[in-house]
């Protein structure tokens, strides 16, 4: 999407120099705009743990370019000794950045299984090239799938939205959201923003709540930045604001990411997502949650088995912001106060409307998810 | 309660002249403890408006001293000319500072309908010394009720801790609390908190989780500040926190305080209330709203006639800390985007299990309300 009116992804190959990838280091937003290069799977796991990188359709493609990585340094390594002992652990680093995503595992798998793809030739110089050029291909095409998804899920979320503006007489569609599932989170269009970037595109008045999604407020500083880059209107809320809202009628539709949903329809997803959910049942407003199908895990059936990461407690304590134009952490509570930081909460698929993917909207239950994608049927 | 081992309250006439209120500068807490001197109906006003002193009991007391600082300057103005006038403008300049509290307008009717029974004499200046004898008195009644309240609160709502206790085998009970409603709220003890102090002070293992409470963060500056100078085993957690830990089992009882509560049940409370509310129930967990009578709205049942205060929307936009040894605002959101900053929301009374008050605990309907409370059935 645009910044600035320039067209850009939350990641790419340098164009210079195609054994570097480039990404926008969203720590600084919406202060600083800060491109950072990234050489080494190492760079690209602390990318990840760190959240310079964040957002289930991000972290699949930055674990995707990573194994890239992974396999020009294993290839680099003397005669090339080692390689798959080089990718394994390089495959085992990535995934322990971050435990809910699904798309990190599900990225990583790809690459370990396409790369094995490659086969050895007499000359094993030209079997690691082969199999260097397969990770390239395997990430770009990551990539590339992860920005038609999003996109896809633009077209089908946007039907939505012409039905309740069809109700509002020229009326905004207030929508409300949840941490930020915008292009930011993915290469292109986001999930639960891509609806709303195809309505207001097309001329819908569409306005969006954002709930500034502490203790790392990407709502605030990424989804408020990235809706006002493109010319969205947006108000910014706490995010204790929702259910006030919703009570007085000023929500017409809730869309959330997801980070890992199950495949009867349970949604793992930015802590906080589940108290939207009751506020929307409690006042028959439609939850909808966005995903390409690349975060669905087709493993488990009930949200409760999904791993919940807890990130440090200093996250919750103290505020990051900008002042005098440098980035400054202020202290937002007793120094010997214990805080706790669950970094997602599940959402259970009695209290979602239904799922926006790649291929349709789907009610939240596996029946309906297994129609729109017969091949997890087994 | 205690501070650094010794005992304060929040609001206090200063020793050494009794025309002086001194009372505590919460803005600058956990960081700082600063005592301000406050010595005309105009400063006080702004120490309400301005949120030096917040909380149902203390903003009533506030506005009783207030009203007693007013009387004092009416009183002191040529021959005690306009006094009643003076006096009028006072009230309006404090019902005008919080609109959502009820006690605020509760506590400044009351010191008009008692200055007004001091009767006129022969000699005016003796008529005015006796009008501020009454302001005098009259404030430090509705200071001191508020604290024996929040202290008969605190016992009628230890026998709640006391029964989950006995289920519990020597392990914490755990309280969650949103916002900031113990001492620092009222004059003394607290309404939400008083339970959970009666219940430490009485050697029951208790463990809150405090609600940072956005914006202002009223739940991670004082709740976690005031607990952990008495020593309560407490943890913060980012608002949208609360739902995730009811799901896990991690929470056994909500306790919350109100700023305002209809004669049928509807609570008013900071911002998020509800979403606990709505949690509670979801996961069968009980959700008390502890409360002294001067918190109930009698002219009113349902909640949706109580006005919603709407504060400026920087609250949202920034965050304040302690950093270096001083206050420092920053900036998280982008300079360009609006935001909302809503300061209650009502908890309908279906969601409540009970009301915990100074004269028991009752379910939240007006029948039940009015057993407790038969002075105002009609």
């Amino acid at each position: 999407m645009k910044v600035g009116g320039q067209h850009f992804r939350t990641i790419w190959l340098n164009p210079a120099n195609e054994q570097v990838v480039q990404l926008i280091d969203q720590r600084f937003l919406p202060h600083r705009f800060v491109i950072e290069d990234v050489s080494t799977v190492a760079q690209m796991a602390s990318a990840i743990r760190e959240m310079h990188v964040r957002g289930a359709g991000l972290i699949g493609a930055s674990a995707g370019y990573g194994m890239y990585l992974a396999a020009i340094e294993a290839a680099g390594s003397p005669a090339g000794a080692g390689f798959g002992q080089h990718l394994a652990n390089a495959a085992a680093q990535l995934k322990a950045t971050r435990p809910t995503a699904v798309n990190l595992a599900w990225a990583v798998e790809r690459q370990l299984t396409n790369i094995a793809k490659g086969k050895s030739e007499p000359d094993w110089h030209k079997t690691l090239q082969r199999k260097v050029a397969l990770a390239l291909a395997t990430a770009k095409e990551i990539a590339a799938e992860d920005e038609e998804h999003c996109r896809m899920i633009g077209q089908h979320g946007l039907s939505l939205i012409e039905q309740i503006a069809g109700k509002r007489d020229g009326k905004p569609v207030n929508v409300l959201t949840h941490c930020n599932a915008g292009w930011l989170a993915f290469v292109d269009y986001g999930s639960a923003l891509a609806p709303v970037y195809a309505a207001h595109d097309r001329g819908l008045p569409v306005h969006v709540w954002v709930d500034e999604t502490r203790p790392r407020s990407q709502g605030s500083k990424l989804t408020a930045w990235e809706l006002g880059q493109h010319g969205v209107p947006h108000t910014i809320i706490a995010d204790s604001a929702g259910g006030h809202l919703m009570q007085r009628g000023d929500v017409d539709l809730v869309i959330v990411g997801s980070d890992r949903t199950t495949r009867a329809g349970d949604v793992a997803n930015k802590i906080g997502t589940y108290l939207k959910a009751l506020a929307a049942q409690d006042n028959e407003i439609p939850f909808y949650v966005a995903l390409p199908s690349s975060s669905f895990d087709w493993t488990i059936r009930d949200g409760s088995e999904i791993p919940i990461e807890e990130r440090g407690a200093e996250e919750v304590k103290r505020a990051d912001g900008w002042r005098d134009g440098q980035m400054l952490e202020v202290s937002v509570a007793p120094e010997g106060s214990p805080a706790a930081n669950f970094g997602f909460d599940v959402t259970p698929r009695r209290l979602v409307t239904g799922l926006i993917t790649e291929r349709g909207v789907c009610k939240a239950d596996e029946k309906s998810i297994l129609e729109l994608f017969p091949e997890h049927a087994s």
